[in-house]
């Protein structure tokens, strides 16, 4: 059968390899928005301590003016890169109104 | 006064630093999020080519427990890990939409 997993449930080695990347690319994302979270963390406790709002809309415009022109040169949907810091920093926010609620 | 940002809009160095870090991981995150794209294209034109369906529930049940063990030992939520999947899927699936129509 002209499928990419046969009857016997054997994957296509050219899908197989495809996956196999998409994995290890996902395993690296993981540990960077695991690590973005450590910085947002530390954000967080210094804003606290200085008495600062946890929002900052010039820093947040600057942000996405940023990553639309990194996603453009790397040929990914530039209004995608603006969905998902909006997706980061909507968990940031969770986070920081947890410390909140601890604190 | 005692801010992160003082009234000449100088920002505190620690401030600074922890931004710099957050702008490095994100410029990753983008240039990784491109790549995991290109991949993704060449998985959905092999399934088409194969006359494969798009979604894969035994793949997806795969990579959902596999990024949440990921995300359990980077100290990363797992919840959180498995909702930046389905986000990135979501996209992904726009993507395989897209190359339907124009095919």
């Amino acid at each position: 059968m002209d499928q990419g997993e046969g009857a016997s449930g054997r994957i296509d080695p050219e899908l197989l390899g495809l996956r196999d990347s998409i994995d290890n690319v996902d395993a690296a994302l993981i540990h960077l928005l695991a690590e973005r979270f450590k910085f947002t963390k530390r954000v967080g406790e210094f804003k606290a301590t200085h008495g600062m709002p946890p929002a900052d809309l010039a820093r947040e415009a600057e942000q996405i003016a940023r990553l639309r022109a990194l996603a453009k040169a790397a040929k990914l949907d530039p209004d995608f890169a603006e969905k998902f810091l909006a997706f980061i920093v909507q968990e940031v926010i969770r986070h920081h109104e947890a410390i909140k609620i601890d604190g």
